[in-house]
């Protein structure tokens, strides 16, 4: 039988059935795409982690333009005429793939559960989509996220799919936490040394955005070798995340500029600052457990890059000449 | 100081502040709104149920004219190029009030999660709304959230926002449920008794689609009373829905267009059977606990409308005239 080649040919119920299909799930599903809800196992020792992530065409990407046809099999879908983008933002200069769409949903979700400490085991996909989205956008997309959750040990147990003007994919992703290894960002102490994991900036430039290794084995690593005080993944840029740290914890971070590890395709100091979507991780340990935080975990660096100086949601930046200043939160807006 | 007008100005920081304020939690939420992850604790004993249900603007539901503003603050976000509506389908005829909408998407999940014999306790909530979306519509559309969130005891806990061409929400909800009344729509008999609660059709016309009551204290009585072999909600309309049941649990069910309680506003068993939107619950029941199925459950009728009559994933209708027919499975379809 021919693959029918628009989403309106093969409907709802085909489409829930090829996802189910081709989805892996582990032995805590008891039951997973296909009925109201999905029915879980979950552990008794451990607590639940629990969040989501939309990502919409035309915003956060946009898709290559072949995958755009002239009009759906319903005039008023036109995808010419909806499928526009809407402003300009981060990742919308550039084509994705459909893939890494998919990849990119999931792994935005994992990096949060990694960031709390925890460990991903589930996920719902939210999927909408124009009646004349070709089936093997869709195929792709969901390839993308299947990739990445057998990756990462995900089962995806179910979701929704509705129509919409243009693409629209929102995960929300349970995980589980040793109550010993929660890592929140509100728990930063004064004297703390904060560290970063990978490179930053240059992220969306350097295509590094939409196929990110969401830093879960490092997580996992850091927690249970050394006392993580608090920790966050970055997503909106440095400047901006260390904001939400200092807020949360109520204490004033110092970043050292030189210390920043820029990545290539930033260039410099601030755009690493800046340029947000890197999906590292920011942490604090306590000035005791500094020397045991490894300097790499596998292949991904682990750098210094300040401390917590004092009481007082602040985030200063010692610049390479010594002078201190307020580092201004302007990393990505979402509104 | 006064309320900033648009969500451009309000921010997404500002955005979650106010959401944080507002949101109701239980002593299970260990961490709410603010961090990577909501932190829960899940009871040891019990099954956790997770769905999710997205509503999209132009699709779903239409804001009322004056929620349009004519152009937002960038030229381009300008919400008449933006937030048209694209097809004709369920719910686009008329315009849905912003509480309504966030009742509605709460409610759905809801719903889902009664249908499996559970309790619903925690959802995240994700966003997109374009920059030019006045604050008061995003504060009532939380405050619809919301409301229902309280009278059905769920935490609001997280979720993400995002800037999108139109609303679009998103909601993940997380139940319990104990292992012995969870109640699949694969698991129906030969031999078994079909009810429904309330009365069907007309549910778009009526209004009642987004200010409908999900059926948990119905479904709760149900399970903790009788032995429930099948349960699911309605949503697509009792036709598609029942060969939804049938399928999963590859039986022919039997229903009696006589037995259809039909809704007010449905003016017709046709209507009663393919309008959907209902969220009621049709169920299935062994023939020995058929008499203990109450007639209703509060002021919410329940119906006998038929039986499961062999094996293989049929629906027949018998007329009023005695002929039985095979029901088309002709619901709202989603593409």
């Amino acid at each position: 039988m021919a693959i029918p080649r628009l989403l309106h040919a093969l409907g709802e119920v085909g489409l829930i059935a090829r996802m189910r299909r081709r989805l892996h799930r582990d032995r805590s599903v008891i039951v997973g795409i296909g009925d109201d809800a999905a029915v879980l196992r979950a552990p008794a020792s451990k607590r639940l982690l629990f969040a989501s992530d939309m990502l919409v065409e035309g915003i956060h990407f946009r898709l290559p333009p072949s995958h755009h046809l002239p009009a759906g099999p319903k005039g008023r879908n036109s995808p010419s005429a909806n499928r526009q983008v809407v402003g300009s933002s981060a990742g919308t200069e550039e084509v994705t793939k459909p893939t890494l769409i998919g990849w990119k949903a999931l792994a935005a979700n994992i990096s949060d559960i990694a960031a709390m400490g925890g460990v991903p085991r589930w996920a719902v996909v939210s999927l909408g989509a124009p009646p004349s989205t070709p089936v093997a956008v869709v195929d792709r997309l969901y390839h993308g996220l299947e990739r990445c959750a057998r990756r990462f040990g995900v089962s995806i147990v179910g979701g929704d799919t509705v129509r919409a003007p243009q693409l629209i994919i929102d995960v929300a992703i349970l995980g589980t936490v040793e109550p010993r290894h929660l890592t929140l960002r509100s728990t930063a102490r004064v004297g703390d040394t904060l560290f970063v994991t990978g490179r930053l900036g240059g992220s969306l430039r350097s295509g590094r955005h939409a196929q990110f290794i969401p830093r879960l084995r490092e997580a996992q690593a850091l927690v249970t070798r050394v006392r993580v005080h608090a920790m966050m993944d970055l997503s909106d840029g440095l400047a901006s995340d260390a904001w939400q740290l200092a807020r949360a914890s109520r204490v004033t971070l110092r970043i050292e500029a030189a210390a920043i590890p820029v990545a290539q395709a930033a260039g410099s100091v601030h755009h690493a600052l800046v340029d947000g979507e890197d999906f590292e991780l920011l942490f604090a340990v306590g000035a005791r457990d500094t020397a045991r935080v490894p300097a790499r975990i596998g292949t991904c660096p682990v750098t210094r890059i300040g401390t917590v100086v004092r009481r007082g949601a602040r985030v200063e930046l010692q610049r390479v000449d010594g002078r201190i200043t307020l580092l201004r939160a302007k990393g990505f807006q979402h509104f």
